[in-house]
């Protein structure tokens, strides 16, 4: 059955954005260290060589993507075009003209609803999901299957966390570790 | 070379505590969730099943303690019996008469000078060290040469994090994985 992932680069103590993450700086300072494991040989961005690879594939080949508007926003609504499947912002404002542009991005003020439309979006395909703010409602909600966590070997020290508080204990369950020197990437199943 | 490795088992959200964290009470709410890993066949807590048994005996190996003051409190300094190894405490107040009853345990006020005593005592063998607020002195310090982290399969929402802040930012290189159903243990070698 189709699942809904969520997908993030996070640092050992748990920042997955730095200090000073706000719209021209996104992701806040120094976060572009979090994202070197899928560099390529050429040093540019893109699929990874090594095992680390098929977490890249993974994400190419979900059916749709559900993303905090914080995250979208600071990349332009990913001008519309994230691999090429319809795109949903969990956001409790309207869509600003900026996104209204797009006819890949629609707006949803709940998480439950988000999710359902994202689902029905992705049919027997896996969905994307992306942000802080997001995956921790998706959790409370319970409407999160499986967490994709790339730790990457740095304390950041500062800056915006993955998890800040949770309302209550999630028990998970290792599904999957990919070891590199890059990364750890740690795939886990939500025990609902 | 004889390394300092701090040894803590951890959340996916990067607790090392529960809520309520209090003398009778120690390491919080759900605590011994996180120490679950080191549970024999028997379901005691001991040398676990399986390659986690490395990290027991590397723990074992150890030639002396270095523990933060409220950790070691909460656990009646040991008893004064740490695999049979000096212990010292980090603590910015003198030795209560509760502690001064063991010889083995040795109060210090600075973390670079209970480092250097405790890795003096431990001749060729590693520090183990213990606690969250020695961590971060440590790290922030320099004194800090590995992390062991049994980063178990569970949000725990609430408690008292492992890494809170630090001043700077700290690179780390993957040393080891050890990948379990009950936990995913990672070695880390801080660079300096």
């Amino acid at each position: 059955m189709a699942a809904s992932v969520l997908l993030m680069s996070m640092s050992v103590d748990g920042y997955i954005a730095g200090p000073n993450d706000a719209p021209g700086n996104p992701g806040g300072d120094g976060f572009m260290r979090l994202h070197e494991w899928y560099k390529t040989a050429d040093g540019d961005f893109g699929r990874p060589d090594g095992p680390a690879a098929d977490i890249w594939d993974e994400l190419n080949a979900t059916g749709a993507v559900l993303v905090g508007r914080r995250t979208a926003e600071q990349v332009d609504w990913y001008g519309g075009d994230h691999h090429g499947v319809p795109i949903f912002v969990l956001s409790r404002q309207p869509a600003p003209e900026a996104a209204q542009k797009y006819e890949t991005v629609t707006f949803v003020s709940d998480v439950e609803s988000a999710m359902a439309q994202a689902k029905a979006a992705a049919g027997d395909k896996d969905v994307l999901v992306h942000g802080a703010y997001t995956a921790q409602k998706a959790l409370e909600a319970g409407v999160l299957d499986e967490l994709q966590i790339d730790q990457v070997p740095v304390l950041f020290g500062h800056g915006m966390r993955l998890f800040d508080v949770l309302p209550n204990q999630i028990e998970l369950e290792v599904a999957r570790v990919i070891d590199t020197p890059a990364a750890t990437h740690i795939r886990y199943r939500v025990r609902h």
